[in-house]
C-alpha cells in the first residue's frame, strides 16, 4: 500500500453573527455531530472557553484532527480540518466537514488554504 | 486594538529516523519543554499511540495549537504548530518550536507552508 495524501483545509472566516464565537458549547455539539455522521474516530478533545468570550479547541481524530479558535471582539474564526487517507479517500468528508462548519459561522470573508500533505 | 494575524506552520516531513516516529512519549516531553520555555499556556492535549506504531497528538494552548501525526511505515509525519498574536506577536516563538521540532526528527525532505491567519 502507497501513501496517498491528505486534504487539510485551513480557513480564517470573518463574520457578524459573533454570538457564534462567544461559547463553545453548540460548536462542539455540531463537530460531534459531524464525526458521527461521517463516521470518524474521535481519540479525544479540549474545549477551553475564555473568560469574556471565546473558545478554543482542538479534536484529535484517529484520521488527524480539527481545530478552532475564535476572537469573537474581532469576529474573526480560524478553522481547520485534516483527514488523513489511511485506510480510506476522505476528501470528500472533509470538504462536507468545512462546508458545514463554515455555514454554521456564516462569514462574509473567507481566506481559504486547501493543503495537500 | 486591532488584530494582528498570527503565524501558522504547516509541515510534512520524510525522515528515515522512524524510531522517533513510532511512540508519542519522547515527542510529549520535548513538546512540553518548548511550552515551558517559551512561556506558552497549555490548557490541555491529547496524546494517542496506535497499536502497531505511530500517533497522533494534538495540544490546545491558549495562543492556539500544535498536532503532529507520524506514519512510521511511510518515514512521514505530519507537523503543525499556529499561534496567534492576542497579546505578543509570538511570531518569532512560532519559528523556533517548528526549527526544535524539525530537527527532532530529521527530515531529510520537507514541505513546509506558512500561512498568516
Amino acid at each position: 500500500m502507497t501513501y496517498s495524501p491528505g486534504l487539510h483545509l485551513v480557513a480564517t472566516f470573518l463574520t457578524h453573527q459573533t454570538a457564534t464565537l462567544q461559547h463553545s458549547a453548540a460548536f462542539k455539539v455540531l463537530v460531534d455531530e459531524l464525526i458521527s455522521l461521517h463516521q470518524l474516530s474521535k481519540v479525544g478533545e479540549v474545549y477551553h472557553d475564555f473568560d469574556g468570550g471565546g473558545y478554543t479547541a482542538v479534536v484529535c481524530l484517529t484520521e488527524s484532527h480539527l481545530s478552532v479558535h475564535t476572537w469573537p471582539e474581532y469576529g474573526r474564526v480560524t478553522f481547520d480540518v485534516f483527514l488523513s487517507n489511511y485506510r480510506n479517500n476522505n476528501h470528500a468528508k472533509t470538504q462536507a466537514i468545512y462546508n458545514r462548519i463554515a455555514a454554521y459561522f456564516e462569514p462574509f470573508d473567507t481566506t481559504l488554504n486547501e493543503l495537500t500533505r
